[in-house]
């Protein structure tokens, strides 16, 4: 199915259309692209969703078929054709993105996407840019959190039945393996993305094996002995046995033993075993105490089973001795955070500051064209985001600089950086993407500056929040703006 | 992206080769699709996501390329040439899948669908369609209880922004339809499945109009009238107007009356206004009257912002003035319930019950193929779902059985139905799809369906629940076959 341009909210088009009414179109507007809050109430966030971005960038132009269905809506029936002739012609050459790197840590309340260009076109593109990265970023986000719990273990993603639909399952497994996930149960991702693939067997599997005459009440089931063999004989390199189906301890466990013997006696070095159900920290303890009993002290534990941050974390603590984890339901759609609350809100047009008020603080838009300098400190810790108008002389290495939170004028700090990036830099230019870091390459680059991030930042309990401050002059911009255009609200 | 059948979990196909190995390919294998748990602490659900599974089954075709980059995997390294033949000559023309109609009100521990055919091919189904089935049936489900909650109110899905990327938006907007919303904001959804489209303006809208000359601190701002005015010329007789971008009550209320006296004078009939923030109880009263007295008594009051059922129902008991709702995030993504755990399960082989034993009694699998028969009791309202093996005898009008709870055995009841339907028919056959319902068709269906539902089992506060219960012979077998295959374990 082509979604194009249609692949948006009905208000940008009906918006587009009184611009073009009030001659307003081609103001020359900014947009930013911001959330207000990190998710998963951490205070970082791993920004991701080029590759949709890039699509529907490119699939942006309007065809016969889409105008023909725009008319046939009452909200247009009275529409100039002139309009609608503006929309046939739309391109998106006087564009410009840009953009903090796929895989950057960022952070809430900062631009990560400046979109500039005539009014109605920057207008048309909110809805699918917010679609892109909203998803994208939250999964890259709860998979680095994962990650950053469990450094040195295997992680796999297993979310595609419970992803939204085919594509939420692609971005899935994309994003999980952006944020530092190893691998993928999902083939298609695997091959789109050139991301490995792992699986092994099922439930249905084991059942499968029921004709071996009686199977036993109080002895290791016989139907699941025929399957781990029949399995073994298929994969004789990559054995990795699903031991829960009947019983883990009396059943799965003594059978793999005897099929992994079997392996070894013909040369060949088990991979492990799997867990699906049960108490995992004590079922996992015991597995290992008897996989290295009898000898297999390098075959694997790999769980799986509605496993969560928390739930890690709690297995992490309790010892449990687990060399994999498989990450589905809660890495596609965790409950913790169901959505990234990414927001796309005009901050200029035409050289004027613009700002969103509101009655919610929180929910208040820095006005104006921002830029981004992201100041590092000693051992090159990134200290401060320090977002300044563009007509602020840009920071100097060693000078310092006063920075003030956004929302809370009483918290302002004096730093000085001893390096200085700028956060945003050009992804889309003249209809040509510009963004052509590999998957593997962001991966590891994103993972990397995890070692420029305090820990504290990104720390489970209690994370201390990363400074996104203002320079004197942006919030100067900020309270004189609040002060002309908002009423002050008499109360009776 | 063409997906095809390596949209899949990579453990199905090391499955179907190791069926292969074993010469268990063809065996005639029933699997079962069905969820534990009914989401949202409710008590029923709306099946839906036909269209998914319709397009992955025509889709589920191995390609060359397919098979080239399954050959480049080290798991099949080693795999025979034949294997990988059977996946080029794969079809499902022996394929039978029997489902509950889209929109049909189902429960738990009961089949949704069944899918018979060739174990092999029956188990590389799996992931797609608990895809395809998870996603929207939750989403329909919880559109469902919102449109219960409010059955006089116009409903509005707002979720494109939030959703898993395009098609996690796209599915979303066809689900809350069936489920029972009038619109939504998606018009390439809308344009898809012939869904009305709505959508009026955003804040940035509002802010562009700046250049009025001073906007004023202590009156209602004038750019935003400018905003109010063009859009009204434009849209004259659709005119809905977005009044909280600076102050609801102080700006945006007294700046849509003006322009609404405009449009009067001009003959015109102003549609209405539109809440994004602040506390929309109070501020909706306070638009109600406001308007009322002006003589607006047809307008209508749009809210949006964050709304989910429980925000929803507290408005409705706090007696705001509300006429639409949008919903977005919380339909697509709800923290209450983000994702529902649908299953696939092996229950049958040549002829034999399967089942899958587990340690945790709720994870247990009814065993066999099953007919399930909808029994209606007086007014025809539905008493239970009961659940037979296929050699009983199907139940008669007015004839009194035994209905015993699945897990828990002290749970029995006797009934007589007045009158008895088939939950399962065919959908998919020869190849063929067979449901040929309209979404519109399904959707007026599935509305009309709550009518014989009692309303304890959809009412929001401890619903009860609805009766899906095992015939005798059914639960015998369950016993026979749990005390055959789970050995008892000892404990030490």
């Amino acid at each position: 199915m082509r979604l194009g341009p249609l692949f948006t909210d009905l208000y940008q088009l009906t918006m587009a259309q009184a611009y073009w009414a009030s001659g307003k179109q081609d103001s020359r507007a900014t947009f930013e692209l911001f959330f207000r809050k990190c998710p998963f109430q951490g205070e970082f966030a791993v920004l991701a969703g080029f590759d949709t971005v890039q699509q529907l960038l490119h699939q942006f132009r309007f065809e016969a078929e889409d105008i023909r269905y725009l008319k046939s809506l009452p909200q247009f029936a009275h529409s100039p054709e002139s309009f609608f002739e503006a929309l046939k012609s739309l391109h998106l050459n006087d564009i410009e993105i840009k953009s903090a790197r796929e895989g950057e840590i960022v952070f809430a309340r900062e631009p990560l996407m400046q979109i500039k260009g005539p009014l109605w076109k920057v207008q048309l593109l909110e809805s699918a840019l917010l679609n892109a990265i909203n998803f994208s970023t939250l999964v890259a986000t709860y998979a680095r959190r994962i990650r950053m719990l469990t450094p040195q273990k295997t992680l796999v993603e297993f979310g595609l039945r419970r992803a939204q639909g085919p594509n939420g399952a692609m971005t899935a497994t994309r994003s999980a393996f952006l944020g530092g996930f190893d691998s993928t149960s999902n083939v298609a991702g695997g091959r789109h993305f050139g991301i490995p693939v792992v699986g092994t067997m099922a439930h249905s599997f084991v059942q499968s094996f029921y004709d071996e005459g009686p199977l036993g009440a109080n002895q290791p089931n016989r139907g699941e002995l025929a399957a781990f063999r029949a399995y073994a004989q298929t994969f004789p390199t990559s054995c990795l046995l699903l031991i829960d189906t009947y019983d883990t301890l009396a059943s799965g466990l003594p059978n793999a033993l005897k099929v992994f013997e079997e392996l070894k006696s013909l040369g060949h070095r088990p991979l492990g075993v799997r867990l699906d159900s049960g108490d995992l920290a004590y079922l996992s303890r015991e597995a290992r105490r008897t996989l290295d009993a009898a000898g297999f002290g390098d075959a694997k534990i790999f769980v799986s089973n509605e496993l969560n941050e928390a739930v890690i974390q709690s297995l992490n603590d309790q010892g449990a001795c687990i060399d994999a984890y498989g990450v589905g339901t809660h890495l596609v759609v965790s409950a913790d955070q169901p959505a990234l609350g990414g927001v796309y809100k005009l901050v200029e047009l035409n050289g004027h500051p613009r700002m969103k008020i509101s009655q919610q603080t929180e929910k208040l838009v820095v006005p104006g064209e921002k830029v981004v300098h992201r100041m590092f400190g000693k051992d090159d810790i990134m200290i401060c985001d320090w977002l300044t108008t563009v007509q602020d002389s840009p920071p100097k290495v060693d000078e310092e600089v006063t920075a003030i939170h956004p929302l809370d004028p009483f918290k302002r700090v004096r730093l000085a950086a001893r390096r200085i990036e700028s956060l945003l830099s050009p992804i889309y230019s003249q209809g040509r993407w510009l963004a052509d870091d590999s998957l593997c390459e962001s991966r590891r680059w994103s993972l990397n500056r995890m070692d420029q991030l305090r820990p504290d930042i990104f720390r489970r309990q209690n994370p201390t929040p990363y400074k996104v401050s203002l320079s004197p002059t942006l919030k100067a911009l900020l309270d004189d703006l609040y002060n002309k255009e908002a009423p002050v609200p008499r109360i009776h």
